[in-house]
């Protein structure tokens, strides 16, 4: 089943920032879309959930130094 | 002559800022080092004068999307 979240992250605050979670995570098998919003502090993922899970890409996010919260 | 610069930068915001600043500057032939400090927004570069002029390392961190006060 696709399922599109919306997460807030915290720490994001530039387009380096942007780029990296949208790397990271947008390269997890069975991510669709990844869509950063820095001034809002939100990322979007739309994702498979045959093929990751929403703690995978907590984690993901998490690794690139950022609170998901 | 080798001599070593601060200059004031504008923008620079998280780890990446500092990696970009870091690795275009460095990179530029007769660059010896470069030092930043993110919170200050300086950036400090000991360059060699026979190599490098501070007019294209002002213009390499601008390149990176930066303002050189």
């Amino acid at each position: 089943m696709v399922e599109t979240k919306m997460l807030n992250v915290n720490g994001m605050s530039c387009g380096h920032c942007e780029k990296a979670v949208k790397e990271s995570v947008g390269g997890l098998a069975g991510v669709d879309k990844v869509t950063v919003d820095l001034e809002a502090n939100k990322v979007e993922v739309k994702y498979d959930t045959a093929q990751v899970n929403l703690n995978t890409i907590t984690e993901t996010i998490k690794e690139q130094g950022y609170d998901v919260m």
